[in-house]
């Protein structure tokens, strides 16, 4: 007899675990060397999870004697695919923009200025607010399936707030961690004086607490010149780079990320296509973020062309309060079959393996011996419920590192 | 100190039960007796439940003492609002369409005839496992705050198997069980013929088991004189009448409703200005079916022309295998908001009050003394969350009848 499964613990909790979960109908593996692509789906499967680390993944009738004693998590005969790869949520911030969501309802646009209104808030909070507020999001992420969450700092655009908001990063359950000072010139700021600031003292304060950087590429918020100027230092700090391109009209930031050698381009709403060639050139993922359009009432991208002309493409959430507050990356899945053109294929493969080719993160979104031991058990017979049934609640067990977090 | 509520049951399962639910920060009412159009809402209060009927509703601080004694959920400061009243689905099937789906991404336009596929899985079905599976899709809408559930057949097709469609219905938690014999005309019968067969037999062996009768008229389905003997036909039963009405293309359904009386119609999706004032004239609600729109990738109804024309518009997901298998009245707010126009507000209330419309059941969709002790506690400050966060689980209790369902 081997041992049921621990009870869940919450994402931060306890040390990697060992697990083996059994009896899966039809297991995503993204890993080449099985199955077809793009998900590689093995069928009555199990997958052996110790220290954390992926052990074995094969049909469990060839599973080797020594992983049966493991803990076991019987997943009845359904579906199992890699944990969600989020690649791009602004977790850390204060407030609630639900009355400016009502009212763009009502036809306002989005405008990217505001953004100021949730700086405030965050300004004015605790740094244990803003922690309780993030840990809230990132455990209603990993209810729905995410395992692996990048989270960006960009409401504080002062030295001492954007440090802070790094800072709770840091105790949040993830290494992805992305300095977003320039997410927008604070208000009564000059934007050149503010980009020095971003590049000099700001970036020197936060490179050592984050592993990434990102800029808002937009009218409104930085320039092509200003942008480039933030990429370079953060560059010089040895992070890794994200550019917030293309996203509410056509622009030169998806052509910055490229020459930059940023990991990705997002949003990516508004494209020509020597854009798209540039980013299949220059090996940047495309990050598209439909539930922020969708939440925005604006265009979607255009994720088939991407697609179709070899870029990479990953699907995120971009869980913020102002234009996208959700967490749920099956709700993103269902949209981009819905909304961008995408086969439920694409858009697992974009959620899982395509989030981690985004954060440069080879060791998440796929079931291979050596990987992270992150996957999700549905209360489904196959992965083709995450768009056929939208808006269900279809996670029954999240895995992270071979603990039950669900 | 007043006792802690009892913990969760099914559905199905238990007595009416009395129930305090405090600390309310803002209750949807739909009662007009308290604040402003269309959802009137109270701050600061609570709802008090007694034999699984609303016996007092309130700002907390005028509670009156005899019901601070009663078994106490306490609502943390959270937003309540009325249980969502689902007026029309088709939990009863077997099979799934998963492939089906998938197949239609790839550019498959929805036929009436797919159907067919669920035809034959549920006939080759038992009771039991027609049963267990409404159940297991009845307890998913209850977790999503569901609390009345219209539920049809007509996956059946043959006076026994309707028969026993609605038998099963029996067995579910709703007094709302709509005979659909009409549904798609069987492989190999006569429309004449099969017409006969369901205004006579199969609507004497059904009736009893019945609250209500619809028909799918539409190119296909049924044409506008089959639907009108059938429908007259469960009239002369007892029978209230809905009407799959001009959902493909725009036809007759509508006018039918308008004309022999029937409490609503359903999809609604292609209107004429006259389909508009018809349905307004003769006081049959719409029923939206955002949802059904979403899956089958089809042009969504025109909710802000209806509601515009003061027509009594009701949100319902049309659960089902084919064209919308979601259970998510939340998610359905959502779309409602994003695509069809309509206001937080307004989708709000219909799909509470709109859908108690719908099923002519006064008694639900709305917090007033007799009425239904049927709420939904939210993880949330407002009911604008509901669009704000789509996607989102965002229900942390379902009252019904003074149970705790969830």
């Amino acid at each position: 007899m081997t041992d049921p499964p621990p009870e869940p613990v919450a994402w931060s909790e306890g040390a990697p675990g060992d697990l083996l979960v059994a009896n899966i109908g039809e297991l995503v593996t993204n890993d080449p060397a099985a199955g077809a692509p793009p998900l590689h789906v093995r069928h009555d499967a199990a997958v052996a999870i110790r220290g954390g680390l992926v052990a074995w993944v094969g049909p469990e009738k060839l599973l080797p004697p020594e992983h049966r004693e493991l803990p076991t998590l019987d997943a009845g005969g359904a579906a199992a695919l890699p944990g969600f790869v989020d690649a791009h949520t602004h977790l850390v911030f204060a407030g609630d923009r639900a009355d400016e969501f009502a009212a763009r309802l009502s036809g306002q646009a989005y405008q990217a200025g505001g953004i100021r209104t949730t700086v405030a808030a965050t300004r004015a909070a605790s740094d244990d607010d803003l922690l309780t507020n993030a840990r809230r999001l990132a455990t209603e992420a990993a209810r729905a399936g995410t395992t692996t969450i990048e989270v960006k700092s960009g409401y504080g655009l002062t030295v001492e707030d954007e440090r802070r908001s790094l800072a709770v990063a840091r105790d949040l359950p993830t290494p992805h961690r992305t300095f977003l000072g320039a997410h927008v010139v604070p208000e009564g700021s000059d934007p050149d004086d503010y980009t020095t600031l971003v590049a000099g003292d700001m970036l020197a304060a936060c490179a050592p607490l984050a592993t990434a950087a990102d800029v808002f590429v937009e009218e409104g918020a930085f320039d092509v010149d200003q942008a480039r100027e933030i990429l370079l230092a953060a560059k010089g700090h040895g992070l890794d780079l994200h550019v917030h391109a293309n996203q509410l009209r056509h622009g030169p930031g998806v052509q910055l990320a490229a020459e930059v050698g940023a990991l990705s381009a997002d949003h990516c709403t508004h494209l020509e296509d020597e854009d798209i060639g540039a980013l299949r050139d220059a090996d940047v993922t495309a990050v598209l973020v439909p539930a922020a359009e969708f939440s925005t009432r604006s265009a979607y991208a255009p994720a088939r062309r991407l697609l179709d002309a070899g870029v990479t493409v990953a699907l995120a959430t971009d869980c913020n309060p102002g234009t996208s507050f959700t967490t749920s990356m099956p709700f993103v899945v269902a949209l981009a079959c819905r909304e961008l053109g995408m086969t439920p294929e694409e858009a697992v493969a974009a959620a899982t393996v395509g989030g981690a080719a985004a954060l440069g993160a080879d060791e998440v979104g796929r079931l291979v011996p050596n990987a992270a031991g992150d996957l999700v058990v549905l209360d489904a017979p196959t992965y083709l419920h995450l768009p056929y049934r939208p808006g269900v609640d279809l996670v029954s067990h999240t895995v992270k590192a071979g603990r039950l977090i669900r």
